[in-house]
C-alpha cells in the first residue's frame, strides 16, 4: 500500500539532523511509502545526503520560509505562521497530497493549527492527545495528554472511544480494554464526571474495565487509560519528571567514586537494557485524535529513532484507516442516544 | 519540650512488627517523647520486648478490641470501629492526652474519622493531605494527594496557605515559595479554577512562584506544590508506578544471566543509595492540614526506619505548634476579605 507522509522537518528542539536520518529509518522500514520533506530548503540539502539514491527519490522537498518556534502560542502560530513547515505539512494533508503529517513542534500550535486546518469529525470539539505509555507487562495508550481541560463525561467517554479504536488498530487487539483514570481514595472516589463517564462506559459497547489509578498505568494492566487533559498532562509529566532524576541520581551515584565508576563497566549493559525499556523514545509518538485527517506528534527532544516511531505510528494509522473508524464509531454512539 | 505522641500500632499492611521497632526508633531520637501504643494488647505485648526498659517506661499500652481494615469505606469506620486502635488514637489527641496521632491504616477512613473527632479549623471545610515529595536538587511540599476533588480556587489558595506553614515549620525556611501545579500546553494553559487561584495567590502575602508542571515536582525548584486532590494523587501514585517499574526492569535486567548477576555485586552500593535517595519512604508521613490537631500519615507499606520518620514528622509539627500557625494564617486571609 503507497502511503504518503508530510514531515516536519523543523519542529521542536529538533531539527533536520534529527529528522531527516528518522526519514531515512522509516523510508527503510516501509517499501511503499514516500515523504515530503517540508522545511528550510537550505538545512534540508545539508542533511538529504545522507539518504540514499533510491530514498531521495520517494522524497519531495517543499520549502517554508517560515518555522514555529517552540515559544509561539498557538494563536500567533495560527495567524502568523502560514509559511511554516509545521503549517505547510498539514496543509499537503488537507489538500490530499499526504495521508498524513509528522511533527515534533510545539504541540499547542500543532494542535491549534491541525483543528483549524483539517478541521474535527462531528462529534468532536477539540482532538485529543493519545500517547503510548511503557509498562511492566505491556504498553498502555493514554488520553487526553493535554489539549483538553475540565472535559466532561461525555468527552471522557468519546476518549474511550477513539482511544479504543487506536489501540485496537496499533495493538491489534480486537476489543481493547479502557479504563477510567480514578483515585483510590474510598470516600471521596472520584468527582462527578469521572463516575458520570463510568456509566456511559458500562453501557457502551467498549470492552470496559473499570476504574484504575495512577500506578496502574505503568503495569500495562490495560489498553486504554482515560483521563481529563490536565490530569493526564500532569501524569505524563510527573512520569517523566521521576525517571528523570532517577536518572540524576544513577548518574551521580555511579561516579561517586573510582570503584563505583568502574562497576558502571560491568553493569553498563543491564543499565542501558533498563533505560531502553522504560524510554518513553521507544514508542514515541502521540496522536491527535479526532481530526479529519492523521496528525502525529513526536517528543521535542526525540533522537532519529524515535522520531522514527513517530513516522511509523503515523504508516499504522494511514493502514489502518484510523480517522474513519473513529468517525464511524463516534457517529454511531451519536445516533444511538 | 515533653511531647506525646498516640501511634496506631495496627494500621495498613505494616503491624506491630514495624511500628513497635519504629517507636523505639523515635524514642531513641527524641529525649522528650512519651508514646501512646494504640492496639491489640496480645500483639503489643509480643513485640513490646524490643524496646529497652527505659523506652517502655516512656510508653502507655492502650488497648484497642477493633481494627479499621484496609478495605473498610470511611463511613463505615465512622460509625462501626469505635473501638478501632486509629479511632482511639485520635480520640486520645481529641482529649489532650496526646499531641498527635500516628497510623499507617486507611487514608479514607483516616481522614473522616480525623475530621469528625477533631475538627477542622475555620476556613477549612475538609483536611489536606500534604505529603513531601524527593526531588533533584531537594524536597517539596505537596497537596493536597487526594482529600478534595474539584478544589475551587479559595480551596486551592487555602492549601498553599497551609502547605507554606508547614513548610516554614519542618523545612526550617523563613518564607517557602509556592508554586501552582498546571500543565504547559500554552492555549490551553491551566482551568479556570487554577487560574483564579493564581490570581488569589499573587494578591497575597505568601512567596508565590507561579506555575510549575509535572516533571519540575521531581526537581525541587519550589517548596510547596499546590494542586487539586484529584490531580496530586494522580501525579503522586504516578510516579510511584513509574519508580515500580523501572525497579523492576532493573530486577530483571540484573537477573538475566550470570555475567549480569556478577555485575550487581560491584553496584550494589551504587544502586542501593539510587534507591534510597528516590524512596518515598525516606520522607515518610503526610500530614493532614486544617484539622484542630495533629494526625500524620504514614505510606501503608512501611518498614520500621520510614514509620519513625512519620513519627518524626508528628514530633515537628508539635513542636511548631504548626495547627495553631495555620488558623492564624487562615483566619487572617478570611479577616481581610
Amino acid at each position: 500500500m503507497a502511503v504518503s507522509i508530510a514531515v516536519d522537518i523543523m519542529g521542536g528542539d529538533v531539527g533536520a539532523n534529527v529528522t531527516i536520518p528518522a526519514s531515512s529509518i522509516a523510508l527503510k522500514r516501509h517499501a511503499g511509502l514516500s515523504l515530503y520533506l517540508v522545511g528550510d530548503e537550505v538545512k534540508i540539502a545539508a542533511h538529504i545526503t545522507r539518504l540514499s539514491r533510491a530514498e531521495r527519490n520517494r522524497c519531495k522537498i517543499i520549502h517554508a520560509p517560515q518555522q514555529v518556534e517552540m515559544s509561539d502560542k498557538p494563536s500567533i502560530a495560527l495567524r502568523n505562521r502560514r509559511e511554516s513547515s509545521m503549517r505547510l505539512a498539514i496543509d499537503l494533508v488537507k489538500d490530499g497530497h499526504a495521508h498524513a503529517a509528522v511533527s515534533a513542534g510545539n504541540t499547542g500550535a500543532l494542535m491549534a493549527i491541525a483543528r483549524f486546518v483539517l478541521k474535527t469529525i462531528p462529534g468532536i470539539d477539540r482532538p485529543a492527545i493519545c500517547g503510548i505509555m511503557p509498562g511492566i507487562y505491556g504498553a498502555t495508550h493514554m488520553l487526553d495528554l493535554g489539549a483538553n481541560v475540565d472535559s466532561s463525561a461525555e468527552e471522557l467517554f468519546r476518549f474511550g472511544v477513539m482511544g479504543s479504536v487506536l489501540a485496537s488498530a496499533i495493538g491489534d487487539k480486537e476489543r481493547p480494554t479502557v479504563a477510567l483514570l480514578n483515585i483510590g481514595e474510598e470516600e471521596m472516589k472520584g468527582n462527578e464526571r469521572v463516575k458520570q463517564a463510568a456509566t456511559l462506559l458500562e453501557a457502551s459497547e467498549l470492552n470496559y474495565f473499570g476504574y484504575v489509578e495512577g500506578d496502574d498505568i505503568f503495569k500495562g494492566k490495560v489498553d486504554v487509560v482515560v483521563c481529563d487533559g490536565f490530569v493526564g498532562n500532569v501524569a505524563l509529566k510527573s512520569s517523566e519528571g521521576v525517571a528523570r532524576m532517577l536518572t540524576e541520581f544513577a548518574r551521580d551515584e555511579f561516579s561517586r567514586n573510582v570503584w563505583r565508576k568502574l562497576s558502571t563497566v560491568f553493569s553498563k549493559r543491564a543499565l542501558t537494557a533498563i533505560r531502553n525499556r522504560a524510554d518513553p523514545g521507544r514508542y514515541n509518538g502521540a496522536s491527535l485524535l479526532g481530526l479529519k485527517g492523521i496528525v502525529v506528534k513526536s517528543h521535542g527532544g526525540a533522537d532519529s529513532s524515535s522520531f522514527a516511531s513517530a513516522i511509523n505510528a503515523a504508516v499504522i494509522e494511514i493502514k489502518n484507516n484510523v480517522p474513519q473508524l473513529i468517525s464511524n464509531q463516534i457517529e454511531k454512539t451519536l445516533t444511538r442516544r
